[in-house]
């Protein structure tokens, strides 16, 4: 497996744009993208879980139904939730992209992300949708990426290049995070493309799959978003038998959406609202897989780690306080602890009890921009990975004047 | 029932003490407290659900197993947990209360509380004992109440007097909180005297019953410490028939206790580390009381609606948010939302969408020290309230760098 450049256009017969259509009112800054496939894919999708959904879902949720898809238009600026008309505005997008490119509007993915509890006009949406289809390229991925980013600092793309029955395949992805990431079942929104054949069916399972182990371990702020999405098309393009069951080209295809997938969970991580650090918290030698995985939840998402991290204070008590409330049933008197980056690992902690550490190689590895917190719970053979970053002044001050 | 001066020594029968020994270098702040009853006093106790447990709690579970105390010894700079020597450490504190006292180490409850993961000596607190015992006198309240703080700005104390049986009774309590704040089957260091005489199984149920709707509520950061512990001592000295069952005594003494407990959770989440804001979460026509609470408690902790209040920006989607991933079972387009301080109250959201309101008046709302955030799930009967408070520079600021 390679990596190849092109984001969601790299694989074949896909077309993507963005551009400034006038949802925000900074012009320099994309706020609507579109991304179009040359043939109708098979297309899967998961949604946040939280119950106060954006119309948006509640749209892609019944265009979703028969498995298939051929375009997504997604607005930045407004999360089109909460609103009284929100479902008729989104079904609205989705007819826009019928009439300015002959897609059916029931084969439209609609996304939406930005402030929740504001009106969505179409109007600047109808007036961008002839200069929207003309950016459409298929060099159009980072465009796109653009157009749905909110306080991002920088866009998120990947693709990857794969073998399936002897034809060369490619999937590509771009995602937005940045602030209110805590996914449950789904992740902000991520749009993945793929030019290998694969049924509708296999496809929702790769993905429901795949999320487990990704977006779900993922976390800025411990709030789960209302807009939450991730969709994967795939439109066959490639050639290869259609992937109809488990076996070797299943498990090629999922290590293909894995990569895509942790790729764009650790951008999301490291662009968290304010971040100036990645943390990766990895966890060994758990009983289950559900215990690696609460555990490394728990680290990643305690505001006290986070701010320790930021300070780069090896306050190490605060890893084991947070896998102490993690809810998982964990053996806290056989528990090591270290921190490493590419400065060097240190130990702080063994059978659940502090060992003297130097301070000075601690600040060292807490210096670098990449942290991983290793915990081994020596109570097994399971292990799980979650991201999240630092929390910082500039989450505190992003957040508490988002509106204006 | 009134309020009265007079802390954890306005009931008959307490002194209080507090001391610098030299557990923290700063000379100025106290950092050892004790406090005695003149006679044994039935005694209940709730911990905290972390795995991780401070050595202190340890042991007083072994010391409170017959339901007897009569002092509670308590450092700060140090939480002595996650120490290999710690509960021979928490012992010998007990021990040298003992020696100093004649009060059998057995009916000594030890606290600690500060910096997890590093050895605590015995050696400062030994040299220190005599003037904490000279110390010790029916005003000393505050001087305890000094000596537990750690980040806390303001000492947090109360006591109120009431009538059983035709005795006049009297209930105190002193709390320290500021970080690591989301107790869960108890608080961080809370210690509650009363004169009243109530058997140890109804101290305890008492006890266990109110922090469900009091410490259990409040959270400053979403981390649930290694050392919550609240104590709750009563030595009979009132002299009230004494309290075995169920009844109206019974349920005048909780509503003493509640009135102490929800007094203490609004000082700690008003003093929680960096705040500038009381955030008072309201959640009315819940079907079930566990609703509630867990959408109250949802909203008191989204690091999104923090940051918005401490930005005194009326993002109302985010507290609409914070119900819809709560996980408790909610109509959200049933949903009514106001916010309401000492400036007024407004409506923003109703039946689950936004309604116009005016920013000027919003502002003007926030811009106050207190904050109620008003739910109405209009399902039921059934209401909750919990507290917390905004998420500031200094939250960050304090914890980036918490141990030097």
């Amino acid at each position: 497996m390679k990596t190849v450049s092109g984001g969601v256009c790299a694989a074949k017969g896909y077309k993507a744009g963005g551009v400034h259509c006038g949802i925000r009112r900074n012009p320099g800054k994309k706020d609507l993208a579109l991304i179009v496939s040359e043939c109708a894919a098979n297309a899967a999708a998961v949604y946040t879980t939280n119950l106060v959904k954006g119309a948006p879902i509640i749209v892609d949720q019944k265009h979703l139904a028969d498995g298939k898809a051929q375009a997504v238009i997604c607005n930045s600026g407004n999360a089109n939730t909460c609103n009284a008309d929100g479902i008729e505005i989104a079904e609205g997008m989705a007819a826009l992209v019928e009439k300015h490119t002959g897609i059916a509007a029931n084969d439209v993915v609609v996304a939406s992300t930005g402030v929740i509890g504001e009106p969505l006009s179409l109007a600047p949406i109808e007036k961008g949708m002839d200069s929207l289809v003309a950016s459409l390229s298929s060099d159009g991925s980072l465009n796109a990426c653009h157009a749905i980013m909110t306080t991002d600092t920088v866009p998120k793309e990947i693709a990857v290049e794969f073998t399936l029955g002897g034809k060369v395949c490619r999937m590509g992805g771009i995602a937005k995070g940045s602030g209110m990431i805590h996914p449950n079942m789904a992740t902000m929104l991520v749009f993945i493309t793929t030019d290998a054949a694969v049924s509708a069916q296999m496809l929702q399972k790769a993905l429901s799959e795949d999320i487990k182990a990704t977006f779900n371990m993922t976390s800025v702020d411990g709030d789960t978003s209302t807009n939450d999405t991730v969709v994967l098309m795939a439109n066959g393009l490639a050639g290869n038998p259609q992937i109809t069951r488990e076996g070797e080209d299943f498990d090629t295809f999922m290590k293909a959406l894995n990569t895509v997938n942790m790729h764009l969970c650790r951008s999301i991580a490291a662009d968290g609202e304010g971040a100036t650090k990645l943390l990766e918290c990895v966890v060994k030698g758990a009983e289950t897989l559900e215990t690696a995985r609460r555990v490394a939840k728990s680290v990643i998402c305690s505001s006290l780690v986070k701010a320790a991290m930021f300070g780069e204070d090896a306050n190490w008590g605060r890893v084991l306080c947070a896998i102490g409330y993690s809810g998982a049933d964990v053996d806290v008197s056989k528990v090591d602890l270290s921190f490493k980056s590419k400065a060097g690992v240190i130990e702080l902690c063994r059978n659940g009890a502090g060992i003297p550490f130097s301070e000075e190689k601690a600040a060292e590895i807490l210096h670098e921009k990449e942290i991983d917190i290793l915990v081994d719970l020596k109570s097994g053979s399971f292990e799980a990975t979650a991201w999240g970053c630092d929390l910082t002044y500039d989450y505190v001050k992003i957040n508490g004047d988002y509106r204006t």
